[in-house]
């Protein structure tokens, strides 16, 4: 049995009556990840690229920078109550082990749907990217396009019906590194963690794609991996666009083959600073 | 200006043309909650009802019971950047000075989007709950109303788009109490977090509503209040599916008005375990 999707009973009610049938549901299991041996921080996810996944989210916890800084990566030899090894414990060791007795565990569980973690109070919310903004720009035909030829490539949306994705995509609109998780979050941190894991991290030549919403903590991932522009199929929240605005991130929502929102950074979308130009003072014309 | 929702310049693209605009998008902002004067966590929440985020927020953290545990809850008086206010941090009293002592802070942010926290290690995931299941039974016709019914007292959602919601349903199919949040968790722990302060808790009559997909921390929360049943949306994962048979708890499903999935507890649904029972080993109409 996949472990990414779960074979489940289910009853199901259309035009006025039940039926008894079998289901997939989306894999979602808990990972618990270890630095040097102490628990870090426990994150709900889809099994299925674990190491990527923890890579990117130590990347996006500033932990990390490189693959050079993860000496090994390991699923601990923990059982379950069914006396099979879980896969659900990773074991990190860091390059540096003074960097290593330095990490603070995060003390707590990140859900499929959680991102940014790690600090006490507000002020610790936002972390300084490392990155200049990529330099990647799109044109609006390819935009538009990019969502579909995401959900392409979403084996395990095609039968669950309940994952999110992420992936790179090239200025040709080519959408590459695909990643799926019930979590939002975990599905980006896989794309950039094997972004890191192939060398190929600062995101210059780039464009990260989202199935989901863009959130703050959606935004920060793009901006810490040196990405240009985040396309997201649908809604940014206000503080999204407050980061993508200071970050110098091109972000863009409501993504559908019909069209889309840019939210800041218009000048990476071919064609968009002169039409705004043109338009500004003139008003709109809705 | 209303921090629920943010007005934004945007540059919509349709139909090949560029046009400016001014957009609404879902407010999202650090709330920081302080217990006994110490930082306890800090969630990424749309602002509105807090005082009934936090106290379902620590209902869900089993730090809390009704509201006779909670002394006081007030905005501390911290200002922003601007010198005002920046109603973004909750100091809360508990009743109990030893219980607050020993409360230990999760010392992380919860972004917009994360729920179930507080664990070191996966054995700490799941928390039991204090109230048996809920009595309450629907009419399938009832059960695909509700979708509808919780979308039409969206307020927020209709003006960005960006914005989940949860709700209490009764027997007869009458949708209350309402929330909105851009994290589908803050607007479950407001609802009963406003239950709570009602005294209303157990919900014993009332079925939980989402507007989202429900994940393993929907199904604790609405097992943690005592609900009977949770209806979603979209779609389950796998250990929403475990948690809620092993509960007792009715999860439903891909709700809409054609209809909807039941994963768990199928005797809640009038009707259903009797069509059930009579498909059992007939096989299914597909």
């Amino acid at each position: 049995m996949s472990r990414v999707t779960v074979r489940t009973p289910v009853v199901r009610y259309r035009d006025g009556a039940f039926s008894s049938r079998s289901d997939t549901v989306a894999g979602e299991e808990p990972l618990e990840i270890r630095i040097g041996g102490e628990p870090f921080t426990t994150t709900m996810r889809t099994p299925g690229a674990d190491i990527e996944l923890v890579h990117g989210l130590l990347h996006a916890e500033g932990i990390i920078a490189s693959r050079d800084d993860v000496r090994s990566a390991r699923y601990c030899t923990g059982v379950g109550p069914d006396g099979r090894n879980t896969y659900n414990v990773l074991e990190v060791g860091l390059a540096d082990a003074a960097a290593q007795a330095r990490v603070r565990p995060r003390r707590q569980v990140t859900t499929s749907a959680c991102g940014v973690c790690g600090a006490e109070s507000i002020d610790a919310i936002t972390r300084a990217g490392r990155y200049p903004p990529g330099r990647v720009e799109l044109a609006p035909e390819t935009i538009r396009a990019l969502p579909g030829r995401l959900r392409a490539q979403q084996r395990t949306f095609r039968t669950t019906g309940g994952v999110h994705a992420a992936g790179l995509a090239t200025a040709g609109g080519l959408v590459e590194q695909v990643r799926e998780d019930v979590g939002r979050h975990n599905a980006m941190d896989k794309v950039i963690g094997a972004a890191l894991l192939a060398d190929r991290l600062p995101l210059v030549d780039r464009a990260l794609v989202t199935s989901s919403r863009a959130s703050f903590e959606l935004v920060q991932k793009a901006v810490l991996a040196g990405a240009g522009m985040l396309v997201a199929v649908s809604a940014p929240s206000s503080l999204a666009v407050q980061l993508a605005q200071e970050a110098g991130l091109t972000l863009i929502g409501f993504t559908s083959a019909s069209g889309f929102n840019i939210y800041s950074g218009a000048w990476r979308v071919v064609g968009a600073t002169k039409a705004d130009e043109s338009l500004a003072g003139a008003g709109s014309a809705e």
